[in-house]
């Protein structure tokens, strides 16, 4: 028989990404394709002590069925990252992809029309495709988004969300500047477009200082993500959500018939680790590993490839954004890498229109240094062969 | 300004179990209106006892990200339940909640069919809502659905799946029999419907002898979805899918975009509990604790309220369907039971049609026998004053 699948479904195809990562886990390829944190970095031992302590002082409700926005002790301390902003604006998930996907539900009929960066985050682009939705692209440069395109999308489209990440981009690793956040601002306000504000890796600053987040700016029209994953440990599964009370409750709607809950057990060690100052020391700790790692990826790079590639050195977060100027399609160049020995995402992937790119993304977080330097001379030696 | 919800939320209400949840957590109110387990029971030795071991004997990797179907030491264990089933055909969601919604964003489109039980359990039809289903309802009685019916909308309507609880039921107790389920599963066949086959109580047997699930008897046009969350505890979060491997795969690029993937903490721990019998251990406590409890209401009902009120004595499971047949609208009861000091869910919001019924659902799982005892009187004294 012929399973009738929903055309949303018809029109999916398997994440590029997982299927690197896929071929990467099981193989002694140097991946610099995934976008994981360094797991040798987890603070297992905080994490088995919060544990320990929450089977001595807990009763058995600890196991029992809870409410669908997440245990209040964490919402407050996620509530104090944010301007005048109490826990009953702020809702948690089953990491911030969960947000993504309630986001959608709540808001999305079908055909409505969305903005996001050109290019984006790629779990993003499918899910916004699963949901039929029309999807319309800003051109993204290091300095931000391009407005005059932006103000032309929400005139004409009306959008329902521009989905941005205004820190340390995935794919690019840019960063808005504070003049284009501003303009964002002025237009979203003009044109009543929510601004879906998705911020994992904001915590992860090597050089520069905080800017200001779109959830601060113009919290009336921000939908705010965030999580755990970059920053404490993945397999949590905490992120979250900060909105007005409004969205925020019909959010929660959303949450109690797509899954009810999420387990309360590592949202109460999450909360411990803020509540301590534990979980503010380990993103230090972070720091201190990563940077280097960025260090050696860039100087490697510039080291080897010289003019041949271009790229901004990002000042946070896991990604750099390669222009292989070279090589017209990176897929090209993968292919070559992959034989070599050494694995990235090529660029096309990232782009609502799947384009044929020169660019690709390289991750840093996860290789050490040595991987690096090893690594980055596989690519270098694929580069000469495109 | 105006939040531009999409449509599917502007048609959604607070389930009403939730808000007599809230009534009832913060009060003194006896409660036979949840469906929750009896939390002194969850097994927190054992709990406890694997997460030492898994903190010991388990890499940072425990942490990490991982793949979207779940662990596949569980997965294993979970394949053995049914016949000539691998681990290929299980897939694990965040409770069986999300199973439904996973089955619904994969192959619902717009105002497709569906057909449920009249009455089903409330957070189905509040999901099925969400999707924009047409929602047609075939009638329930002891002995399952009424088959001729059945036909006629499987006939006319070409659903993309019938949503079946055919052991225990929500919010009935009802059990199908075994020539019920032959004649659905010939339905099914001959006109190429899905059974989506929720199975939540199955474990919780107290009399009768285990009937064969839709799973093994038409496993080509069957989804069945499991879930721990009675007998180990809500809190896991772990619920299961098993179904033909083409369909899993789909479900599963589902799950990639919808949350990425869940926390294998706690699947460790229930793998560990059924591989070293715990788990099966563990269900017969519960049995031998809810049979006397199950006893305890019936005995009470049948004392008290007399020939006036109807029942089925369920076999298993959570609830009694009683059909208070001197109220013709059994919310009125509600309102002077809630005065009276005891709560239950009054029948209309289980049917599509919320309609206006005598019939209301009694949870005895979650109260004491002393608890049943005094519940069951101020139940009847609200009935009196009906």
């Amino acid at each position: 028989m012929q399973t009738k699948f929903a055309k949303r479904v018809t029109t999916a195809s398997r994440s590029f990404t997982r299927t690197i990562l896929d071929l990467t886990a099981q193989s002694s390829i140097i991946s610099f394709a995934g976008g994981l944190p360094d797991a040798a970095l987890f603070p297992r031992e905080n994490i088995e002590k919060h544990a320990k302590e929450l089977f001595k002082t807990e009763d058995n409700r600890l196991f029992q069925y809870s409410n669908a926005s997440g245990v209040e002790a964490l919402k407050v301390e996620i509530a104090k990252k944010y301007v005048n902003t109490t826990s009953a604006q702020i809702m948690l998930t089953n990491g911030s992809q969960q947000g993504l996907d309630l986001v959608c539900k709540t808001f999305l009929d079908e055909k409505d029309c969305i903005i996001v960066e050109d290019p984006s985050y790629l779990a993003a682009l499918g899910l916004f495709h699963m949901y039929n939705a029309t999807i319309k692209a800003v051109p993204l440069s290091s300095k931000g988004v391009d407005t005059e395109v932006l103000e032309v999308l929400f005139r004409d489209y009306s959008p329902k969300f521009f989905y941005t990440i205004p820190i340390f981009q995935n794919p690019t690793g840019y960063s808005y500047t504070l003049e284009n956040r501003h303009e964002v601002v002025r237009l979203a306000q003009k044109y009543n477009v929510i601004l879906l504000e998705d911020s994992p890796y904001e915590a992860l600053r090597y050089d520069g200082v905080q800017t200001t987040a779109f959830a601060d700016l113009l919290p009336e029209l921000t939908i705010a993500l965030g999580t755990f994953s970059k920053t404490l440990a993945p397999d949590f599964r905490i992120g979250w959500m900060k909105a007005p009370q409004e969205i925020i409750s019909a959010l929660t709607l959303s949450k109690e018939s797509t899954d009810l809950q999420n387990s309360k057990f590592f949202q109460h060690i999450c909360a411990k680790m803020m509540q301590s100052g534990e979980l503010q020391e380990h993103t230090k700790t972070l720091i201190a590993y990563y940077r280097p790692k960025r260090d050696a990826m860039v100087n490697a790079l510039h080291k080897l490839f010289g003019d041949s590639i271009e790229f901004v050195v990002p000042e946070g977060g896991m990604f750099i954004w390669v222009n292989f100027k070279k090589c017209a399609d990176s897929m090209k160049l993968f292919d070559v890498a992959i034989k070599k020995g050494v694995a990235f995402v090529p660029g096309s992937v990232f782009f609502a229109d799947k384009r044929v790119t020169s660019y690709g993304r390289l991750n840093y977080t996860n290789s050490s240094l040595e991987q690096i330097e090893t690594g980055v001379k596989k690519l270098y030696e694929a580069y000469q062969k495109v």
